[in-house]
């Protein structure tokens, strides 16, 4: 048997993977292109856990393949740069997220939204251009088309800055999209779990009226008093939501969760609009009245392109916006899984690789 | 039993109403109020007849109330107008669509959307503001505060201008809205009946290329060769929805009878529109990965405001846009509605009032 891609690779790289749907990680030894003119190379120093990396990890989405190194909520520092790299220099503050590649030739690459570039490579758990399996962040190095490493500005923090690469620019871009940035709109955030929480920040400090949609009334004070939202609506109490009618201009939706959509749509003013940027498994009952009656939209959204996350993250620097997360070592990773999947952590678990990730414990 | 507020009307009128959800029409004397400072009264030329009609007199919405007099199309010529009408002079032709009221106070009537607005009130089979119930254009008069009636320019025809005041409104103001009226873009038209003809027509007179989307095969000359679409897709041949993938940036949707969703989101390109105009009696599934894999919307549009209404009217004027219509006599009405069930009409049928409507032959 001949060796494969990964294995011709001269960059000797370690991290943590699953090998089949249990799910666990564990050591693993790999490698990583060597640096090419447009790569930057970097020294991982943090990795957020995303809830989709539990998904991949566990094959809930059947497209899995293993050994799967999950993570694309990487920052760190740069350690090489190719030859024809013009945005970034040894020491660099950086960052890569939820994608490393697509065509740079299509519709979606001409007007920056790689996102949704029919060919774009995913961080991780994919086939890359040259054939070889892409491993996230839950490493020690990344190397990544510069195209698709953001700059991390000196005055984020580089901890609770990671998991904006991908829960930030997740509910960044749909606020900025669908014009729901404006200050004085009021704006719905369903779910304050990862993406929810930030939903909040990044709205408040558009100068937009926010109010939280919950199952939780328990969330309430923390939503309010430590988030800053303005209001907090229980969405099984229906005299509150009864009592919101047709208030707000606009909803960010983060639940993956089976729910119902009217009660959401019913909130909303003419013209308002509902943004899903979670996926639940089963498509939900669209009720179409209520939106023919306001001109009302119910929409999608992903991620966002490499200009606006770059927008994103030079955005929450200057605002001073950062994820509450909780930091754990990576042998930790396991039981954080764990607390993730009964949603026990505020907001976002962030590997901290780079002092609990050694290379010295591999197998 | 005192006279009810009807009853004490002092202007004599004369239409056709239903008197139960058997939905038959028949002759019916009733009254409407003395032209008021601000109405316009006219004689009644022509009325369309639309597929909501047909809905209201059989009760199929759970909201009628009867005697009915149908008919939210309607044109004419003003015989009369109060001391305050400033648009309008005796002889003018004009034209009131599917609302005669609404609040003129709140956000929705301020932006020119009365048709959004919470008190708007239907051109028949509702209360007006006076304890009244409206009664449509399937009569020999009209009484409409002005704000509420349309200028009908002199070279656009009466009888084939009839249906947009609802079918050409309904399909012109999301075109508008969603920015779906840009030369050069692909806009595609679910169901060639009343609003989908207008539709095609409207959309391709703003420059765009127009793909008809129909479960009809035997409809594709007709939509090509007549009505000058581009192109013509049969909704249950896979190949041809296949080999559509992404190439529309809107879809008017007017189709009222369950169909499902995902065929349409897929022939939409990122950033792509899909606008509903009809209101199917169940909720469809919404896919919800495949908006969020393009950032594309599902929207809801219901009619126009009055200012766009008044618009649309002249767009049809200056490239010469009407509905293709077959003109019936009044008592011809009954047999109509059952070929409109069987969508047995191309496109609307549209009665002439103005010569077929004798206040003589009342019962």
């Amino acid at each position: 048997m001949g060796e494969s891609a990964e294995q011709m690779h001269p960059k000797k790289a370690f991290g943590w993977a699953a090998r089949d749907s249990s799910g666990v990680l564990s050591p693993f030894n790999f490698s990583r292109r060597a640096t090419g003119e447009k790569d930057v190379a970097f020294k991982v120093m943090y990795c957020g856990i995303c809830h989709s990396d539990l998904h991949m990890l566990k094959n809930e989405w059947g497209t899995s393949t293993y050994p799967l190194v999950p993570g694309h909520e990487i920052v760190g520092v740069v350690t090489e740069v190719g030859s024809k790299v013009q945005k970034f220099k040894v020491g660099d503050k950086v960052g890569v997220g939820c994608m490393v590649g697509s065509c740079h030739s299509c519709d979606n690459c001409a007007n920056n939204l790689e996102n949704y570039c029919p060919k774009m490579v995913l961080t991780y758990g994919v086939k890359y251009y040259d054939g070889t399996t892409t491993y996230g962040g839950y490493s020690d190095k990344m190397v990544a088309d510069e195209h698709f490493v953001v700059r991390i500005p000196d005055n984020l923090r580089l901890d609770g800055g990671a998991p904006l690469l991908c829960a930030g620019i997740t509910v960044y871009s749909p606020l900025k999209y669908f014009g729901l940035d404006k200050p004085g709109m009021h704006v719905g955030v369903v779910g304050l779990g990862g993406l929810g929480h930030v939903a909040v920040k990044f709205a408040k400090a558009m100068g937009v009226k926010v109010s939280v949609i919950s199952t939780s009334p328990n969330k309430k004070e923390e939503a309010i008093e430590h988030l800053g939202a303005d209001s907090f609506l229980v969405s099984r109490n229906q005299d509150e939501m009864q009592a919101a009618t047709s208030t707000l201009d606009g909803i960010i939706d983060t639940v993956s969760a089976p729910h119902p959509l009217l009660p959401l749509i019913g909130l909303l003013k003419t013209n308002g609009k509902l943004v899903l940027v979670g996926a639940p498994d089963k498509p939900p009952e669209l009720p179409i009245f209520p939106l023919l009656m306001g001109r009302k939209i119910v929409a999608g959204s992903a991620i966002g392109g490499m200009k606006e996350t770059q927008e994103m993250i030079n955005f929450a620097a200057k605002h001073n916006i950062s994820a509450d997360i909780e930091v754990i070592p990576i042998d930790y990773v396991n039981t954080a899984m764990e607390r993730l999947l009964k949603a026990d952590v505020k907001y976002r678990f962030v590997i901290d690789i780079g002092n609990t990730l050694k290379s010295t414990s591999s197998i």
